[in-house]
């Protein structure tokens, strides 16, 4: 059996494999592949729609929130928000927590201010900060709910009257949230919602409209919008994956159920880590991420043989990230407790081995 | 038997449907979906350099030229290109051939001068526009080779200096052609090369570096060139297909051999369509696409007849584009010549009955 704890692609429920791999040889009894069907044929029109209407429900959205599946994944989100949304000469709050976050203010400047109002660079990213203040007059506050590189997590949002933007790439669907308070979210699909090669945006579509800059057609939001995520021809079979991988979450009781399960994974986790000395986790405790857990070996020179035990045992994308090093274990919504068990039983025996 | 003359998403060959099915289930005996490993892990590498390399080698690029697998589909490129290559106050000439070169001439506004150095709008895009001049200080010169929508292609190149950019969607490697003579080609993988979700780009590397202009990182090919095509996660699947329906070519004897079977296919519908007078082609003869053969009925009332018999009889996506109404028949590389041997029998019959 493989356990696979990768960051993304990562993980997909059995159930979602089995169908895509039926449907690309034989869609729904029409003799077609789902590859080759047209997408503004009602066969993939459908698709489309149930996709769409899973995310409203499974996030309780409100009419003012649009869903879009789009192309070019979150980095190409790091430029289409501010583009959207931020005039030059006005400004924009973003929090830089990590990574993806610090890319995102990068590409924020070339489109209107930016203040970082708050950055945890200067211990390499291993908490999220606290008590920051956000200019009132800020278009918009951008932050990342989950730092899958570094191991964070925003426990709790921002209280603030400026409108929030989220990339919420690696812990979407993970958690209960009050999501209509967010102006734009997005998220990248190959962590939570499906496989790579599409996007997720939900945005108010209240903010909208209002800069002055003439945009790209595939790069307005009001465009794709009118067009149903049909502006051009969607990556078909990425939005597939997505639909299949919405309705598994439903079927599991939705977000609410799959939180309880993510909750009880990271805790097991967790504390194992924190009950064996041979481990160190390197995340500031109350930041703890429950989709990535970052750890390294109280004594590196273990590493190697910790590494090499977990291939043995099956266990699959654990190492950490280039920039941080040591090991990251993903336990996104289709990672089964038993894959969480059978690595913390091999820690234990681990750490009693070289104790 | 069902015959798929989709225009894209379009037919693919049952080898790569079969392929890609079992991958999903399975990949290369991993016990892991090819939807669930990293895209920096060796097992994706492999495929994305395989698909870079089938692609130099079907085209016979040379070292000049690199290729990359972007997100974004065609559509993306029509801003992008200029993004990349045309400064404020530059001038590039654009070809009026179509739906598609119409939205390229719109985007490529926003980044500097436009000069439609000509037009075939006045007849409804059913002719390729000749004896046209390109200004010689044009940056490039950009042009459609076949028109999905309204069936014409450019059976010559343009004999200009200037250096040329081609939207490919619909024809790429469906005949020998000398791609070193251009700067920049693209194509939307959903016709030849693949499923949709992945978009290439071959560029010659010496026209890149030199608009004033910030770019945004996902619209910067020289960062994706300096990446791999992996700046953030590629469409992994996607790009699979691609590999897949690339070697798959190459077993067919490359584009040499390809084209000799699509001459046939065209040769054999076209020399149908003008036998029977019930048929009428509705693109100037020497423009006729090979890859989109475009007809109504002599009698548009028999429209509705024919689409029933055919849909009868198997035949898929022959239904013109809303805006040409009639037919369209797609005759892309996977597509078997027993599927238009097929179809041409039954024009004959349908001919025959309604004399």
């Amino acid at each position: 059996m493989v356990h696979n704890f990768n960051a993304g692609p990562s993980i997909l429920p059995k159930e979602v494999f089995e169908q895509a791999s039926q449907a690309i040889l034989n869609y729904n009894n029409t003799g077609l592949s789902i590859l080759e069907i047209g997408h503004r044929t009602p066969l993939f029109q459908e698709v489309m729609n149930e996709a769409i209407a899973l995310i409203r429900e499974l996030m309780q959205l409100d009419a003012d929130h649009e869903v879009l599946f789009l192309h070019g994944g979150a980095s190409t989100q790091f430029f289409q928000v501010p583009m959207n949304l931020l005039d030059e000469g006005e400004s924009a709050a973003y929090l830089d927590c990590g990574v993806w976050g610090t890319k995102a203010i990068k590409e924020a400047r070339l489109f209107g201010n930016v203040i970082t109002v708050a950055s945890s660079k200067d211990r390499n990213y291993t908490y999220i900060p606290r008590g920051y203040a956000i200019p009132s007059d800020s278009k918009y506050f951008h932050f990342t709910t989950n730092n899958t590189i570094e191991g964070t997590q925003m426990h709790a949002l921002p209280d603030t009257r400026v409108p929030l933007i989220a990339d919420m790439s690696s812990d979407i669907l993970s958690r209960t949230m009050d999501f209509n308070r967010f102006s734009l979210i997005y998220a990248g699909a190959q962590k939570n919602i499906g496989a790579a090669g599409v996007n997720l945006v939900i945005v108010n579509k209240n903010m909208l409209g209002h800069v002055k800059r003439k945009l790209p057609s595939m790069m307005d939001y009001q465009l794709h919008i009118a067009n149903g995520s049909m502006l051009n021809t969607p990556p078909v079979f990425a939005v597939y994956v997505c639909m299949l991988t919405l309705r598994w979450l439903k079927q599991q009781g939705g977000v609410v159920a799959i939180e309880k399960v993510n909750n009880k994974k990271a805790a097991l986790l967790y504390d194992t880590l924190d009950s064996l000395p041979v481990f160190k986790p390197t995340v500031n405790k109350e930041d703890r991420s429950k989709m990535n857990v970052v750890f390294v070996m109280d004594n590196p020179d273990l590493e190697k043989d910790f590494l090499e035990r977990s291939k043995k045992e099956g266990m699959v994308g654990i190492r950490g990230h280039r920039s941080v090093g040591g090991f990251r274990v993903s336990l996104y919504n289709a990672l089964p407790l038993r894959s969480v068990e059978a690595l913390t039983e091999m820690m234990k025996d681990f750490a009693l081995q070289h104790a």
